[in-house]
């Protein structure tokens, strides 16, 4: 079972990371940038029985130690 | 239109961040893992009539700045 998590900044906190590449891009003559975002995606492949337990799972890895519930959201999909 | 670019190493390269947090991930006592990968996601809004342009500007993005050729993969939608 492998889950697939997609992290991003909550939506109204400025994305430094973001701002600076878009900056970069514009520089390199890109114009028609009209807006520009980062996220982060993690793959686990789990050995669970059931996509239910694989969510739960990833649901508690996701609350202790890989997303910052302050800043971040995140999404869940299991494939 | 909205680009999502999808950056990943090749496959066969280390990836020091993913290990890093398995490994945190078993010593939490998570001990069904048996892959653990990440990806970087870039989400690029771009004023262009069409979905070829988009790409195609895109495309040169990636090679240009956005993506490492010698360590990283990439994939482009056009949303």
């Amino acid at each position: 079972m492998r889950a697939r998590i997609t992290v991003r900044l909550k939506k109204g906190l400025l994305n430094p990371e973001a701002k600076t590449i878009q900056r970069s891009l514009e520089l390199l003559g890109y114009k028609n940038i009209s807006g520009f975002d980062t996220e982060r995606v993690f793959l686990i492949d789990l050995d669970v029985e059931s996509a239910e337990k694989a969510r739960r799972e990833v649901e508690e890895m996701c609350r202790r130690i890989l997303v910052n519930p302050v800043i971040e959201e995140y999404t869940i999909h299991i494939e």
